[in-house]
């Protein structure tokens, strides 16, 4: 196996799982490189694609899969090369080039790295495309009253807010998204919005809620996607 | 009530009590609103005042006096508006409209907080007027030496220096102040008058000092003024 | 003794032992000043020099020495001051002015600092003449892996590089360097280098380096030199 590609589009590739898990099961197929994973808690999901026509040098062999240590992985974005190659050396290691660095790291071995989740199939009645910094813009700011924030969507827009003692919301117009449709009412916690919404950026996103219902968050990444899942908080009555 | 008010001007007028106070009185009068404070350890009053004029609504009903969280109060100054407005909701609550959010907020019940301080009036035989930046200055090299600086004021300038096994000082000349007349002789905490000029930053300050005596710096703020006065730390012989 | 200098060019002398030592005893000879001295663990060595043409006054009386503490001497170099001038008050003690302020220093009891170590003489039989960053941003990422890079030098370069499970390195080869000749093979504590590296910076470096034995740094600082010395890991086999 032998892949070249920029160090800036493998690391958009990876930006949606980087504080999610540090193990991973990278799987590589004739057009495309993807995993799937959960976090530790079970509570949020990430998936990534990315299409073969990304790479320089796609020389798979055949279809295969490869865990990660990602946190040994990232370390490869320091060190400033433009181009990343990797190939393998044997069934337990490949070898990493970038920047003049070469670095030989020792894969783990898929018996001992979680199981693919499944993607579970959800009817979610809403659905908002927008901008995804005026998302995370909002994130930091309602954080300050709990960490729950919820998200309730009809008619009037989706307003996103916290409430204790105090509330802290702000609620957005639908002239402000680019498309916004159905309705939805969910809590969800608010860190792991918080790094999500660190991945996807100023990338146009598209939210789908439902009724304590899991939030969908799916963008475009250079030549390929990446999604998001996170489990609602179900308020004790 | 109904204020309008640049977020500008506004954080202007917290920023001498920053540190100082968690919880304040705000006085709202029908021409101005002010609040006077003392820190936990009695050590440091902060006053300031800002004319209605500053507002573009100033809707008061009857003069009144708010107490607030200044804590949470801050987060406001986070949410990147340009203008701040603040409603009355009742008795209890207000809220707070800013950058597109709202922000309701459960005042403090006036009987638990702090009891607002007299002003002493005190005649202070020193006083010196300087941009206040030529004073953070050296606050921030002489606590090298020891946390408790000493100011010495006479015809020869302005000294601020801190001595223990060694000593670090700064003479100021009466030309490089605006003004500078009288004598004082009076050592503090350093702690204190660091963080009280990172609010008056490079305002013309005046300073009004004596022998054992509390220091007074009052600025000018936009469309009002503040004030901060210092008790000394007096050396035990 | 009086003696005036360009603040950067003094900041410059220091640098190297800055992380080092605490305590120095720098001596002052009719044509330069300079110090050589170890740190705490004995593993590292650390000289610099520096001609009296870089100072702007250089009024001695007699050679001397005088032990400082270097982290109180420091504080001089956030006095923001483009000059230094250091006089001594007495046998006990010098002053130094700097940016508007005076600093009265106690020196420190000669007896009481560790003596001057005597510079080993080693004949070593690998020598690279290169851009000191090279080496610096080497480090930064070599240190993902393990903290004892182990540097090897031969016709094919200069290569650095950790190894624990995983293997990460650079091969530096000889047309990026200035002049590269020899062979060596040793490897370091990874930190001494890296606070080495900031010292050094930018500037052209020769290193020597042998087998299992110490590696020296040299360059020119403005008017003079500095060298730094670092005692090998041997690895247990």
């Amino acid at each position: 196996m032998k892949l070249t590609i920029a160090t800036s589009v493998l690391k958009e590739f990876f930006s949606i799982v980087e504080t999610l898990a540090t193990e991973l099961r990278l799987h590589i197929d004739s057009d495309k490189i993807w995993y799937r994973t959960v976090d530790a808690a079970n509570v949020a999901m990430a998936y990534s694609e990315l299409s073969s026509e990304a790479f320089t040098v796609y020389d798979i062999g055949e279809p295969s899969s490869i865990c990660i240590d990602l946190t040994k992985f990232r370390n490869v974005f320091q060190m400033k090369g433009a181009e990343i190659t990797i190939e393998s050396v044997n069934e337990a290691q490949i070898i990493i080039y970038c920047g003049g660095y070469d670095y030989k790291l020792a894969l783990l071995n898929d018996a001992t790295v979680k199981k693919d989740p499944g993607m579970p199939s959800l009817e979610l009645p809403g659905e908002i495309t927008i901008n995804g910094g005026i998302i995370g813009d909002i994130l930091k700011i309602v954080g300050i009253s709990s960490d729950k924030p919820r998200f309730i969507l009809d008619t009037s827009g989706l307003r996103i807010f916290t409430k204790d003692i105090d509330e802290v919301g702000r609620t957005i117009k639908p002239d402000e998204a680019i498309k916004m449709s159905g309705t939805g009412n969910s809590m969800f916690s608010i860190d792991y919005l918080k790094e999500a919404a660190r991945a996807w950026g100023n990338s146009e996103i598209t939210i789908q809620i439902g009724n304590d219902f899991p939030i969908i968050v799916s963008y475009q990444i250079t030549r390929g996607k990446s999604m998001f899942l996170l489990a609602p908080r179900i308020e004790e009555t």
